[in-house]
């Protein structure tokens, strides 16, 4: 077998050894996780402003699609919450809900965005997700979910309130609030209290019970359907529905119809940044799952051709009428907790989601919209994490004024703008503390060969020798802060004979500090100062061997800093070696 | 005095040891200055596409104000050409030449570019000009040489053909070749060669006849001043102003008046992009030139007051009717050249432009605009280094890529779009570069406590130890990639027990790679392997002891990598280290 088929294919490598242990293993394991993903099925597509049947053709072919192309194990792909959210964010501007636009723009959202994993995964441009620093992507979740805790409180209290950001949407929620139903409210409060009990309470009950932790692990996330059959039977019963109680009513029986996406070039162009975004920020979740699973059995995830495998699942829910999907985190640990052994697991999920569309949906026409809203609620509730924003600060300031931007922008401006503004100021605050990056005087520490910092260290130095330590890469952004620092040591140090820059921490020298370093060298030769080098790194030294730079530096490159200062002044280097330190 | 007063108003510190000595020098210096900034004035105005009289009026307010508030005793501040092509640019969009509006939007360009220097040097925030690198203004400095030689075409061969960028110039040139006007041609031919000749020929020609290097040399530089002379003696003697040849014409006698530039909101807003661009190049292009003749005299310049002058000097040029102006190369070495002792000699320069345009404009009534372009030719020519390209590629691929994009962009979507493409293109090459770093496995040298690279040293190692070097900060556009180092470490090396990262060319761990640290440390704790750090620079361990990191890190972190060997197989390292080195 080519290697070629091998990388793009890795169901062929884990085909290889598949047998009917395995087999029945996937098949139980797929069992638990249809359970679990038929009410997230419909919640989620609620969330993105979708028909119900569309949350479960999203979870038919894209999973079929990740078990052939995948490299994960473990990864459960389908509807998740934070891109249902920013789905709806991107569409509504385009459509109204419940138009058969609507829908379109939601087709051609997991196309293009398909589209999109795919070619970054055929150039293997994965590295690009890595724009998202941990900061954004974590306030841009915690945003998320309070946004979408927002939203929730319309269907699952029965006021009508609809807006495309938490602001707007909190204000009409408060504007409308004197239209709530009180059997609406009634039937979403009781859900989320049960809901949230089941969460954090029914795993330990169960355990008491006697029940093995796994199992009574997996029990607690299928709870949800509890309460589904409840609330339908109550609905049902009582005829709420014709007392203003919303429900899913019917769904249409049967398998998605291959859809051939009409190409709209309007439509795709507005498309292009929401799906860039959904894009990376499904991506960044559903690698981050498959990683850390992965590690729990020594496997190796492939990051490239995870965007290969996203992209063509994406590609496959466009294709069959469903929206965009992802790597689902609560999802994917049921799965490897019931102990999915293969990405067959999810294929049979597919299977068992398609008998469902086929036999089940007339038991969910009575399922209330409020009980869906609390099954979102209790879900998105775990997302919301408010302490990092202390953590972060207390290691980086920085950092953490990223999350809050991000927080505060995808609050206030939307998903979109959140995003992109949490990326492009982590960038900027990174390029300007590499541009002020730290600089020590050094001197030699005696009794060793050794150069520290004059500031922190009792050192020996010579006042006609000045050497400077700069912590970063020399490189565009720094490049005239050094040569500043240069000017201020000339300025500072009329006794000045030999200027040394000790590049330890030095990683690269760009085409920009090249050119400081010879304006450096230039003014140095002005002033009557000669200008050496230290401790540069081997791939650095090779670079500067092809530039002019060498032949023109008016000192040397010495290997170690103490053979610039011993090759300067022999007896004082050495005298400060022999010495007894201090 | 008071500091404050000292650092922004250096004319203090200068100033209080002025005499009549320096006086003579400075007035000396100030008359060679003027001779050589009349032609350079009109021509620049003429290059921005405003009246004659605008370039005299922006070489008069910014001078005395540059002597105020600047730290560089030879910088010659004025019109340059790079800014005059911005200006037009700029401007040219929004106005047609010769209509007030034109002017009125050239006036608030210089304002609102003044008023930006301003408070980027209050805030201290000269460091954004870094993000310009050498490569990218070094080619859109060539482009725009091209772009201006290739505009100045007309003038020069009367031929009419306007267009915003270098190509659009250079096909309506094509396209009206055949209106050449026979007398403008030769005027501005014959000018270009005369002039060309003075600048390579002069000087030494000068020397031959006995005069000194430093004279010559000065003598070379207001050469211009003859051809137009002559050219306005031919022009007048013949009439050819009544065949074709466009003339200067009637230059408004006097000094400027005060204008107080009106708010328009429209207006000011599409100017905040080209402003602010104009602002950084003159900045960058003052700033290189007041660094590299400060040093020739062990003098310093203050980055952040160059700011406030410079904004000072911008905003007194659009309150005098005049546009945005820098400090230029060629005049500031003239002025060092000719002996500046202060920045008195700039505002002297002032006094004498005033003069000129008090009593000399009469006589320049009938200067032909082609002598102008052949003057702005000669000038521009020297920007133009396509070397430069090729020694760049040599050094740095990368480097080279964004200066070959910036020029052409600039040359074919004009200035700003190959400005702001070439910054986004460094940038982004930045980020790409560091989030793949050089990563090294690491191995003892026999007979030493050294580690370095498998692949390139013969060095001794333990297969349950895999210690890894990465030669780049540990922060978001790598984090992943970490990750990914360690996961293909686990699977590659099944015997491994313990896993090292080597951080001695970390310069920072922000807080994605912190995240990256511990989701490391989980995940090689699940496979069974400690995980170590050695060789943590101390502003990096104050800010990891402030986390939980320390805490939950299944090994230690170790102060130099050899004890981080020796404390896990002791017996190996000291067996290593007691070795002959092979």
């Amino acid at each position: 077998m080519k290697p070629f088929f091998r990388n793009y294919f890795p169901i062929i490598t884990w085909g290889a050894t598949y047998n009917s242990k395995i087999l029945v293993n996937d098949l139980v394991v797929a069992l638990v996780v249809t359970i679990m993903l038929i009410p997230q099925s419909l919640a989620y597509a609620q969330l993105a402003g979708l028909p119900a049947e569309i949350g479960l053709y999203a979870s038919m072919a894209p999973l079929i699609i990740y078990a052939i192309f995948g490299t994960s194990r473990s990864l459960a792909v389908g509807p998740v919450a934070v891109v249902s959210l920013m789905t709806a964010a991107a569409i509504s501007p385009l459509a109204g809900q419940g138009t058969p636009e609507y829908l379109t723009a939601a087709i051609g959202l997991a196309l293009i965005s398909g589209l999109m994993l795919l070619i970054l995964g055929i150039l293997k441009l994965g590295f690009l997700s890595n724009f998202l620093s941990h900061p954004v992507i974590s306030g841009f979740i915690t945003a998320s979910g309070i946004q979408i805790a927002t939203s929730q409180l319309s269907p699952l209290l029965g006021i009508p309130a609809h807006g495309e950001t938490f602001l707007e949407t909190a204000i009409a929620l408060a504007q409308n609030a004197d239209k709530i139903n009180f059997y609406t409210a009634s039937i979403g409060i009781l859900s989320f209290i049960f809901l949230f009990w089941v969460r954090g309470n029914l795993a330990s009950l169960l355990k008491r019970f006697g029940m093995s932790v796994r199992l009574a692990g997996i029990f607690a996330k299928v709870g949800p359907v509890l309460a589904i059959i409840v609330s339908i039977s109550v609905v049902a019963g009582f005829g709420l529905d014709k007392n203003g109680v919303r429900i899913v009513g019917s769904i249409p029986q049967g398998l998605p119809q291959l859809v051939i996406p009409q190409f709209d070039s309007t439509l795709w162009l507005s498309l292009l940044v929401p799906a860039l975004l959904i894009s990376v920020v499904g991506y960044v979740e559903s690698i981050s799952v498959a990683h850390t699973l992965a590690s729990k059995k020594r496997l190796r995830i492939d990051p490239d051709q995870e965007l290969i495998a996203l992209g063509a699942a994406n590609v496959g829910a466009a294709v069959t009428g469903g929206f965009p999907v992802t790597g689902g985190f609560a999802r994917s640990i049921v799965n490897f907790e019931a102990g999915a052994e293969t990405p067959a697991a999810g294929a049979f999920t597919a299977i068992g989601i398609a008998l469902a569309t086929l036999f089940l949906t007339p038991l969910l026409f009575y399922l209330p919209n409020a009980t869906l809203a609390a099954t979102i609620m209790v879900a998105v509730l775990s997302l919301v994490d408010l302490k990092a924003i202390k953590h972060t600060y207390d290691y980086s300031p920085a950092d953490a004024a990223a999350m809050g931007a991000t927080i505060f922008l995808t609050l206030i401006q939307g998903v979109e703008a959140g995003l992109i503004g949490g990326v492009l100021l982590s960038l900027f605050l990174h390029l300007y503390r590499t541009s002020k990056p730290h600089v020590a005087v050094v001197g030699q520490v005696s009794g060793t060969e050794h150069f520290r910092n004059v500031k922190r260290y009792s050192v020996v130095t010579d006042p006609s020798i000045v050497s400077l330590r700069v912590d970063e890469s020399f490189y565009f952004p720094n490049a005239r802060f050094l040569e500043n620092q240069v000017n201020q040591a000339v300025a500072a140090n009329p006794e000045m004979k030999h200027f040394i820059f000790q590049c330890s921490s030095v990683n690269t020298i760009d085409a920009s500090a090249l050119e400081s370093l010879e304006a450096i060298n230039q003014r140095l030769k002005d002033s009557g100062v000669i200008f050496h080098l230290s401790e540069v790194k081997g791939p650095i030294m090779d670079r500067l061997q092809k530039s002019h730079f060498v032949d023109s530096l008016t000192g040397k490159i010495h290997l170690t800093h103490y053979d610039a200062v011993y090759s300067i002044n022999p007896e004082l280097a050495r005298q400060t070696l022999n010495a007894v330190r201090k």
